[in-house]
């Protein structure tokens, strides 16, 4: 185990009507709020007008931000992080899955910043602080709601790129499984996909003896697995939801990865993939993962065997520990598959015309991963194995 | 899953050499400092004057309580109070285990607080406010670093009861491994046994579909159970202290038992065995822990059945749950005699005079337990077991 620090102040209010907590939440932290969602969902589900109903019983004054993508943009950021100066707001609200927190957390960086808040991703200016952050999750998937990383995407660079500071967790997020019951079968299976690659980025690392972090990471794969098909079978199941919903938390909240070195070789690859084609984050991470592993089985086939037997409960009946590992990704390429992500770039028609220029960006600031230091010619050779 | 709150705000810093901390981490919050410790082992091991020293660096002015006890006593924690308010000390600095953390975090409760810090324990005035907690732990056992539980004895009143509060929650703990090195086999083994039953706590509990709390619980034990032989045959193994340090946190830092019911009814129990006659916790849970397994066997039998599959590998064998139950009561036991700790009173020299007064204390303000309301009588039928 390495040494680490650990500290993760976010409130977390969790389950069936908590939502209706939001007015309150917001009063108790400022009386300007910044409410931030994506798309027209949450107006035809009625949690537009249940959220702005508890604001206006608190008095709060309220301005809005709407249209934020997957793949979150800039653009939108810099949109509100205006807003946020030139009225004083005090609260960023973020109503919405992982773009719209991610989206959130920089804008509320950006509001006591006099810079662009690009600057944030290209290393040009550290984040110094923020105004506050409350969020109310709708989608199980990017762990944002109680961790401090944020990702957006840049249309004119093509670059899509993270922030990870400790000023950018939230204060409060509310997680109310009831929210996500309306979630499309697709959209449910890219946030299953997503958390569970959060967990594989910190499960599969080289630092010796971390055998309590095994067994989280491991609980919360078994317990993804699980679920995944019941949840499938019924999206409207509330404890299935529910279950889902916690998993995507614990799956990204700095817990598993207290003591290891995580990889993100992947998460890095993906990066590329959506920042130019705009695919979904989670079809992106299934594709690439199953790849990856084959790539860097042979530097650690231990946690591989390890892997396959407690994940995937497959015996190991006199097989070598790379036997056994090649077996537990083989079940995670057909997992992936079952519950329908794609496992291969032709299902989602991308082309292997970008590859070198993605390999160059996703290396530029040097070798990716911790299980093994993956170089441009790497990146080309798992881009291509991705085919 | 039940609906719940968490928000866990102490900075944890974990490892090897993380002790050298303790100055800047003091001097960030306050000047002057109350050092709050126990018997001689820190003089004899040298963490006593290389704390001081690290104070002493960052030119803090500091006072001392020495002297607390297994089992913690209030008069040691009014001393501290006088202390604290006599020379408007700002932070209170634990150096020990969790008796020592216990007696800090009342300490500095107090410090804010007109009245008598035993009001807190008798429900006569709630925990309002507090002055700075830092600690620096000692002993693998009570979770106490990074909860907002505190134990304290009243020998007049021979009583033994808890403040759960969020207020008491410490600033940072400072967990380093190798301040455990030296702790003898018996309190070794006293802290695993308190850990474990932690767990137990939250682990078995009535609330339905809490698949990922079972998971994490479940890690724990199985990384518990899988490092204590090791952690014995060679105590000053760095890594195996590590991991039982991390496991010990995890098992009482309220994130397993979020959406779970925790039953509590054992720990209650065992109170009154260490209230009455001073034996170690930790040797109190392991006698009265499988006996309670034992009596409410039959209320929940599939989560018996459950522990003895995922926790001890008991296999099914067409065994119904209550017999598969029963194994993993039994392999418990067996474990716990194994690793050196007591599973009849006898072996701790009790006898039953006291079991009636006991049962009658225990039970003073309603029932106890989740799994199944314990009244008087039913608590006397599981010490007359524990025979």
């Amino acid at each position: 185990m390495k040494n680490f620090e650990y500290c993760n102040p976010v409130q977390v209010f969790f389950g069936k009507g908590e939502t209706d907590r939001v007015g309150e939440v917001c009063a108790r932290l400022g009386k300007k709020v910044l409410f931030v969602y994506g798309g027209g969902s949450i107006k035809r589900n009625g949690l537009y007008a249940r959220v702005m109903e508890r604001l206006r019983e608190q008095n709060l004054t309220v301005w809005e931000v709407s249209g934020i993508q997957p793949n979150p943009r800039i653009d939108k950021v810099r949109e509100g992080v205006k807003l946020c100066k030139d009225h004083g707001i005090e609260v960023v609200l973020a109503v919405g899955g992982g773009s719209v927190l991610d989206s959130a957390k920089i804008i509320a960086a950006g509001a006591t910043y006099s810079g662009d808040p690009w600057d944030f991703f290209i290393d040009k200016a550290p984040v110094t602080g923020r105004i506050k952050i409350v969020t109310v999750l709708t989608l199980a998937a990017t762990g944002s709601e109680m961790n401090h990383n944020a990702v957006i995407s840049n249309d004119e660079t093509k670059e899509k790129l993270a922030v990870v500071d400790a000023h950018i967790y939230p204060d409060v997020s509310i997680l109310d499984p009831e929210n996500t019951l309306t979630v499309p079968r697709d959209q449910t299976v890219n946030g299953i996909v997503d958390m569970t690659a959060h967990v594989f980025e910190q499960y599969f690392h080289p630092t010796p003896e971390t055998p309590l972090q095994d067994r989280l990471s491991e609980g919360i794969l078994q317990t993804i697995i699980e679920y995944t098909p019941r949840l499938l079978s019924n999206l409207e199941d509330y404890d299935a939801r529910a279950t889902i919903m916690w998993c995507g938390t614990l799956a990204l909240n700095h817990l598993i990865e207290a003591g290891v070195e995580g990889d993100w070789a992947t998460h890095r690859i993906e990066h590329e993939l959506s920042a130019f084609y705009d695919i979904p984050h989670g079809a992106g991470l299934a594709i690439v993962f199953p790849q990856w592993m084959q790539y860097v089985l042979d530097v650690i086939p231990h946690k591989f065997a390890q892997f396959a037997e407690r994940v995937w409960k497959i015996p190991r009946n006199g097989r070598s520990d790379r036997e056994l590992g090649l077996l537990g990704i083989e079940a995670t390429k057909k997992w992936f598959s079952q519950i329908g992500a794609p496992v291969t770039l032709r299902e989602v028609g991308i082309g292997e015309e970008h590859f070198p220029v993605m390999a160059e960006r996703a290396t530029k600031k040097g070798p990716l991963g911790s299980v093994k230091k993956l170089y441009k010619d790497d990146v080309l050779a798992i881009l291509r194995m991705c085919r």
